[in-house]
Order: C-alpha cells, then structure tokens, then sequence
C-alpha cells in the first residue's frame, strides 16, 4: 500500500526535476530526469506527466529548470530574467486547455517580480524553486482538504469515475480519487469503477494502478459501457477531476467527461467535480470559450502503438469535453463544496464567504 | 472499390465453409476453412464472424459442416439426423444475445423435419445447403430492401453509426452500414463517423476499413468523444444495427448502443435502427427479458491484446447493452420502416399490415 508520487525535484536550485512517466506505466515505473525546458515542455506535451494540478506544479519546476539553464550558460541577471520569462511562456503553452499551468507558472512569475533586487541566475533558481515546492505542498494540503470536504457528501454506494485524478495527476492524493481514497480509508466500503477513458487509458493504466497499489479493489469499464453500468443501479455517484471551470461552473475535462454526465443525469445519479480553487478561470463567463486541445489522429487510431483502423481513415480526437454546470451536483473545492452550481455560489465560496 | 464478403461456401455439399477472419482485420485477410463444427462454433465464440445477420449464416452453413462430418463418419441416416441436430444445437447457442444464429439454425432443421423421406447424411448435407444458401442469397436482398427504405428517411447530414453492420456483419451490403452506403450511392454527400466500438474495436478495424474500401471518407472517433461530438451539432443522425429486438421495440446491440441513444436524445438528434425481421424476438415482452453475454476481462484490460492495466485489476465487460424503444425513432426493416416503435406498429409492421 503506498502511495505515488508524480514528480520531485532532486538537490538544491541547481538540482533538476524527476517525472515519473506516466506514458510507461503500469508495465514501468521510469523517472524521466529534466536537466532542460525542452524536455520538460516535451514530457507535458506527450502527458508523460498529466493531470492539471500535477502540470501546474511540473510548470512551476520547469522555471526553475529554466533558471538553471542560466546559471549554467553563464547568463547575468537580466538575461537571466529574460531567459527565465521566455522558458515560461513555453511552458504554460505546453498544454491549452488545463488553467493551472498557466496559473502556476504566472504565480511564480509574479513572485520574481516582487522581489526589489535584481537576483543573479543563481538566485533566480533559489526563488522558484522555493516558490515551486510552496506550491506543491499547497497542492497537497488542497487535496487533503479536498477529499475530506468530497468525503462528507460523497452518497453511500458505488462510485464510477473517468481518467486520472489521483497521486499521479497532483502533488498530493489527488482530486475526485482523493475523495474516494479519503472516504474508503475513513472506512467505508464500496465498490469503485473506472472508466478506461480512450485514447490514452488513463483509468485503466493510472487509476486502477494506484488503487491496486492502494490495496483497494477496482473495476475497469469500458467508456461506452457506462450507460449499460448506470442503468443496473450500481452505481451512487460520479465523481471527475477538472482542467477548467468558468465563471459559472461549466466543466472542461477528460474527453468522455461531458458523455458520462449526461448519462448520470440520465439515471438520476449524482455528477461530482472536485478541483482546486486554482482550477477555476472566472475571466470566462462560460464554458464556450474554453479552448479545447485536438491532439493528433494516432492516439485514436492506433491504441497504445498498435495500428487498428485502415490507412486511409481519419481521426477526430478532442481531449477534452466541457461539461455544463446544470449537469454538476456540486463542485468540490478546498473550500468546500458549492452546491447548487450557480455563478453566486461559486464566487461566494471562492471568496471564503460560502 | 469492392464490397467484402464475411463467409462464403467452397464446393458442393461435403465442401467446407470459409470465414474471413476478423479479428485479423484491417491487418491482414484471411480466410478460416471450417471442416469441422468445432472450428465453427470457435470462430463465433472468438468473434472471427460476428453480426447478427452474419452469424446466423454462419449457424446455418455450420449445420452442412456437421452433415459433412456425419457423411465422412459413414453414420446411418438417423445417426447423422441426430448428429446434426446436437451440433446444431451448440452452433445455436454459440452465442446467446443474438437471435438471428438460432433462427437460422432453427430454420434450417425444420427443413428437414419437413421431409418426408429419412435422408442419408449425404442428402442431409444437401438439403442443407440449400436451406443455408436461401437464407443467405435472402439476407442480401433483405440488406438491400432495408438499405433503401433506410435512406428514404435518413435525415440530410452527417451520421454517427456504431460497431459494425455493414457488408462483414451480413450476407449482403449490411444493415445500418447498408442505409449509410445506399444513401452515399444515391448521391447524397456527407462526413460518416464511426464510434470506434471498444473492447473490440469493431468500428475502427471493421466499418472504417468497409468505408475506405468503398472510397466513402470515414473519420473515426473513441466512443466517449460522441456527447462531445453530438453537442457540436455535426451530426443529423446516429444509425446502428440490432442483436435482438423484443415485442415493445427494445433492442439489444453492441456495448455502447444504449449510452450513444441516450446522447443523441440529449441533443435531438433521431436515432434509428436497421435489423432484418428476422431480429425481432416478439416471445419476449421487453429487453429485461434479453440474456446479455457477459465476455472476458482480457478484451478490457488487454486492448489489441497489449495489457494496459495493472494486476488485479478487474474488468466488467458486457458484450451488448439494450436501448429502450422510447429512444428510438423508427426501426428499419424489409419491410418499410417502424415508426413510432410501439409493440401495435411492430406487429403491423412485420405482419405485412404496415
């Protein structure tokens, strides 16, 4: 029983980032040593390491990588600040959809802009790393408190749950995993379903990974076997992850997302998101104006390497579907859950006054 | 351009039975020689034939097999009656959701009970044969008749079908598959999306490599991705096929048909049904009733046969699901199309009285 971890930085500000390539698993377990923005921009683009709050953090490592890469060209500190300031607009464009990694890479940014001297590379890497490693303890303290908020109403039964949200997708137990591991260790039993979650098999790979790992018993399903699951009255709630919420609560996630919700809406069972605060962008008004990442036509076509439609066919592969808030039985936050999904609540929550 | 052929007779009646193998499909064509019913009822359990349509052929050209066992046996004309009808009976419940392979069994033995005389296994084997090569020269005019009434109603625009019904499923240019190709032969010009049909990926492997091979373009999508694709409002309609329908209209298909008839009537979009008469099973009230075959954890948790999850994880795997009468918008037969599904329309339908 052990819980993983992500990713972590090895040694001081000189050190370099580790990801645990999670493109590998469950058959290895590889850390990808990052000693370069290249190959940490790389390894969030092929989702060696994914999950929103876990890009966030890998962001927010990756300036410090930047920052090394000064120290180590010799740069001075304004061509340091500049080398650190472009590094990090090719990270937090690694990926378009999830908003943490923007969000973590500007909070480090605005960090350095805070401070009144004018630091050296060197320095400039003991300031983000310090910066990095706040923000994912914070992460891990969110995910904490998450799942213990998610926990106290999450309904007694089954729960069915798409992609990753766990330890490998956080700095901590994760999000809608986390409150399904806070509810099991608290001593409830119940059985827990994954949806596989085409094409990258997050749910079969990942989540069933870290349950096992847990020690606690997991179902695979197929995605479009999730109607057929709903309707035998299994199941008591869903609860997902999230890489974007607007202002009004609507829902960007794993492609699949959207499908699963209008199907528990469906059967009368309850849609739960749990997401950290930092998860919401509240300049967009809806979710129309999330821009949804189209990745390419192999991961569709060929599942997991293997060639399985003919040449000649083609693919349409969003990564992500956007779910609207009317489908969400509450939203679960480090703050607590905003229940019902309503533009009021959410901002009344967010601003501590839930 | 070229339609394919899913099973095809070789010689006359003490000849053997050739299926396209595909689970080898788009990969490579090859053809099973079946000698033998064991090799027969294999390649229906291991999906090596699979459509409803298409496996009752199969069921009926099995029980010539069999009369070619009892001819090359030498047993007596009761000996091999008996024979034949044990065979027959494991051919028939190769697969239990599927109605077709029993009515095609079923229908070839009461040829022989109809026969006055006591045929030799040789004469068995004969009588057979015909009995197997009416019912098969009749499914592909039946495609044919049902291809026509289906594009009569099918709404202008794009369709979003899933698994496979076309030429692979039947004796003939398929059910579903067959409305969209006769609509595109009419002239009609619009995208076809096929929902890649996990666990076993028949509409990645199979409908897409039908359509490629046609010339018609084909863009395939993972099943989750359909309420995605349907709130984009690309799609006019969703068209599949059927394993088995009951007196009221519920119709057992392919893991996955009941999520995407849910989707679709989410966003309004008709969802229609394409099956032979032959399909309907009216001793049955409504779908409760419908036994769902239960398959092994393998096609889940090792996709294309590349284990994707960890040890000990286990798998649901439902091989069909059953989508309520009330989502579908008209069901599409050689007789015209039922429309609304009701158990008076059905009745009338299929007595002719449409």
């Amino acid at each position: 029983m052990s819980m993983p971890v992500s990713v972590r930085w090895v040694g001081d500000a000189t050190g370099h980032l580790e990801i645990l390539d999670q493109t590998h698993l469950p058959a290895r377990l590889d850390w990808l040593a990052c000693h370069d923005v290249e190959t940490t921009v790389e390894a969030i683009k092929s989702l060696r390491v994914r999950g929103a709050p876990a890009i966030g953090i890998t962001g927010a490592y990756g300036l410090v990588v930047a920052a090394g890469e000064a120290v180590r060209a010799g740069f001075s500190p304004d061509k340091a600040r500049a080398h650190v300031l472009a590094r990090g607009e090719e990270l937090a464009s690694a990926r378009p959809t999830a908003v943490n990694l923007r969000w973590a890479v500007e909070r480090s940014l605005a960090k350095l802009a805070s401070v009144a001297f004018s630091p050296s590379a060197a320095e400039l890497a003991a300031l983000l790393l310090a910066e990095a490693q706040a923000i994912h303890d914070e992460d891990r303290r969110l995910c904490a408190v998450i799942g213990r908020h998610g926990a106290a109403i999450l309904p007694v039964g089954n729960v069915l749950t798409h992609c990753n949200t766990g330890a490998l997708a956080t700095g901590g137990i994760g999000t809608a995993l986390g409150v399904i591991t806070t509810a099991w260790d608290s001593g409830r039993r119940f059985e827990v379903f994954a949806d596989e979650t085409r094409p990258l098999f997050q749910g079969a790979r990942l989540t069933a990974w870290e349950l096992v790992e847990r020690g606690i018993p997991v179902t695979v399903v197929c995605d479009a076997a999730a109607g057929h699951l709903l309707a035998t009255g299994r199941i008591a709630a869903c609860i997902v992850g999230a890489d974007r919420i607007t202002a009004n609560g609507d829902t960007a996630n794993k492609i699949g997302t959207y499908s699963l919700a209008v199907l528990a809406a469906a059967h009368g069972v309850p849609f739960f998101v749990a997401a950290p605060s930092s998860t919401f962008d509240l300049g967009l008004a809806t979710g129309v104006e999330i821009p949804i990442e189209e990745r390419g036509a192999a991961e569709v076509l060929a599942p997991l390497g293997v060639p399985a439609a003919p040449t000649g066919a083609k693919a349409f592969n969003p990564a992500f579907d956007v779910t609207p808030a009317r489908l969400i039985r509450a939203i679960i936050t480090e703050h607590g859950a905003i229940e019902p999904v309503t533009p009021e609540r959410i901002a009344a929550v967010l601003a501590g006054r839930g």
